[in-house]
């Protein structure tokens, strides 16, 4: 229905829209007056609607003219339906498998209805609840690896990808929000931030070095002004969701190019600060044995990251960089090239992970592994160790040369008391 | 005229297509039959014509379809006038008075109508007789600086930076011609390479040093990748025209995203290229003073360059980059910030001369500084130095502290017998 002026879904028009999409329609079942329609959006940004009938059930994603999280006062393009759909895609065909399945897209309506995916479980109550998902770091260490090759020139033909570049370069108003909200806002005092009281005197620390602030800065740097690969761009544990066994990643709206080590970098973030958050959720027989596998999944996540880009680079590397006529062709081994190229992922994800674990306890968007801790003096310290370590990553990250380092460093760091 | 299929100019068309276009008519004067054309184009794509009459003159720029250096055989998309054209006004607009003005673009002929500098010569022939040029590297390293400053987050909006980006995203044949003759090319024995003979075992000893084509990789992944701010893409001294006392820098059409560092870099190379290729062009009494000077411009042009971007720091830092709410709004200097930005130009400059010391002797396209030295005998010893400094200055980089370091090196390299 092309020219059919946008309109919020409600529970009442969704089965009428979509009652004439056979796609859905037929992934549910019934007549669409039998449909059962619950709203589910607990994100910043979207409605999301599950829609179930006797056949089975799917999920209908709208984006919303404004900011879920702040509100109309915030207006937000409804366009970012259109780069969700097409990273989606991306996604699916790099990684098959790791997203859901897009039944129909509808780009006037910002809408994506996809597979309803049950019994999972977003990851990150998962985590609160102290449950475990088998094979959890070898996926997303994998996919963070297939997306990272796959989408950039070490595999791409160039005029394919600097043709992605220029459309993703359309989205402008997304990649503000990380802009802001990520690299500029925590590091002062703006207006949407907020903080737990008793975090003052460690908010303030953070603030007042410059050091930080200027490798922040050079960090941000290279986000905005690098075209690696196409980025999920908002990977956190909120971002996946779980069953016991079997995971899979959702809402890749903030996708863009950017620096290969991003998301792998914010998610190990979001790994720490569950991690960080675990002595308020856990009682003292669980803690331990639950911090050590949040722990394994860190390891886990990095290695297959590597075993999956060190295979990708033996039999994908079809690009124009590093070609192997340059190196394989000649009888000369590309792997120093190979592991300084995987050195400079790790040092980028470490920078960005660092301020992911500043973002979410010093900026506008909190997550739930603190902010589900009602008191505010348990909170706080733990939110402390997260800030004072993140900003150790920041500025010590070169001398921080693998995945048991950083875990080690957040044992350290987990039974410190700050200030 | 919209719609008007493309043809290439000849002197007799030349007068008939432009004679109704008032703003050129005008500046050449008279009726156009009485106009004095002549194609004087020496580059490897395109026609130049200079065409002078009563009242002046106007030099017109037409892109042919194909590598005019190599043939029909090579054929290259006639939009490139159109990135051209576009490169121009953004020039124009970042560095006043820097480029020639610009009368009419017509993009179905791929055709630019222009400022005719006389009596200016390509900088890289007055090089070559040993002439100098008053204010050469404060005018070269202050155009630098703007145009690196001006065209980045640093000082644009963000939105309208993006929207840049993806423009110039679509010029993907010129940008694969850097790649493949700059990057890719010169560090293996591709097809169209030639260099001189005598040159076999310094060039076998480039071509086998893994370490240096893994870095040569590493500098090629930030040239793809990397959008900090709108390059000339081509900035070598046949790009800069001079009279005795002033520059203009002309010939923007591989304009493209890229590093601050590049244009700098590349530039560098051929101030450097014009050093080692005196002993062949200068009598003895002449060469240590013209040599000298020359490694005088290379200072100056990054004193200016400093100098210009330490200003627009402090005054047109309007960007979402390093804003001055996280810097001076909180009485925080953002001046090791600033100095870290500029050392990492300097790295990046320092590695993308070293390469195009490279290409230049190794590639398709050579210069005449080492060109127009017709005896092998004498040039395979001048164009080793080069080399091999070329190499050092990729891989040691690191330790090169500034242009007195640098200057230094070509002098030392300047005495050495190779290999």
């Amino acid at each position: 229905m092309p020219g059919d002026a946008y309109e919020a879904l409600t529970d009442e028009s969704l089965p009428r829209r979509l009652g004439a999409v056979p796609q859905v329609a037929g992934r549910i079942g019934g007549t669409p007056e039998t449909w059962a329609v619950r709203e589910v959006g607990d994100g910043n940004l979207n409605l999301v609607f599950i829609v179930t009938g006797s056949a089975g059930g799917v999920v209908v994603k709208q984006a919303l003219p404004y900011v879920r999280l702040v509100g109309e006062s915030w207006p937000l393009a409804l366009y970012r339906a259109f780069f969700e759909h097409h990273a989606l895609v991306r996604q699916a065909a790099r990684d098959p498998g790791s997203v859901p399945e897009v039944f129909h897209f509808d780009e006037a309506q910002s809408l994506i209805a996809m597979e309803y995916l049950h019994p999972h479980v977003i990851l990150r109550y998962k985590m609160i609840a102290g449950e475990r998902v088998e094979g959890l770091g070898d996926f997303l260490g994998t996919h963070c690896a297939r997306m990272a090759f796959r989408g950039s020139e070490l595999h791409m033909a160039s005029a394919e990808k600097k043709a992605d570049v220029a459309l993703f370069a359309g989205n402008v108003e997304i990649p503000a929000i990380t802009e802001a909200l990520v690299f500029t806002d925590p590091y002062y005092a703006a207006e949407m931030n907020r903080h737990t009281e008793g975090l003052d005197p460690v908010v303030t620390a953070l603030r007042e070095d410059v050091a930080l602030k200027a490798e922040v800065q050079k960090l941000f740097v290279k986000f905005a002004t690098n075209t690696e690969t196409m980025l999920h761009g908002d990977l956190h544990t909120g971002s996946v969701m779980s069953t016991a066994t079997e995971s899979r990643i959702i809402d890749p709206e903030f996708a863009q190019y950017g620096p290969m080590g991003f998301d792998i970098g914010m998610l190990t973030a979001n790994y720490l600060m569950a991690y960080f958050s675990q002595p308020a959720h856990r009682a003292e027989d669980e803690l331990h044995g639950y911090q050590e596998w949040l722990l394994r999944v860190v390891m886990d996540t990095f290695g297959a990251f590597d075993a999956e880009f060190r295979r990708l680079w033996a039999n994908e590397r079809t690009g124009m960089l590093y070609p192997a006529r340059l190196f394989e062709d000649q009888g000369h081994s590309s792997e120093l090239a190979r592991d300084a190229v995987l050195a400079a992922i790790w040092q980028d994800a470490l920078g960005f992970c660092g301020i992911e674990m500043h973002r979410r306890i010093l900026g506008l968007a909190h997550n739930a592994d603190f902010e589900s801790i009602e008191d505010p003096r348990a909170r706080a310290p733990l939110e402390a160790r997260s800030l004072m370590m993140g900003r150790a990553v920041v500025l010590d990250r070169a001398g921080i040369g693998n995945a048991a380092a950083l875990t080690a460093m957040a044992r350290r760091f987990g039974k410190e008391t700050f200030p």
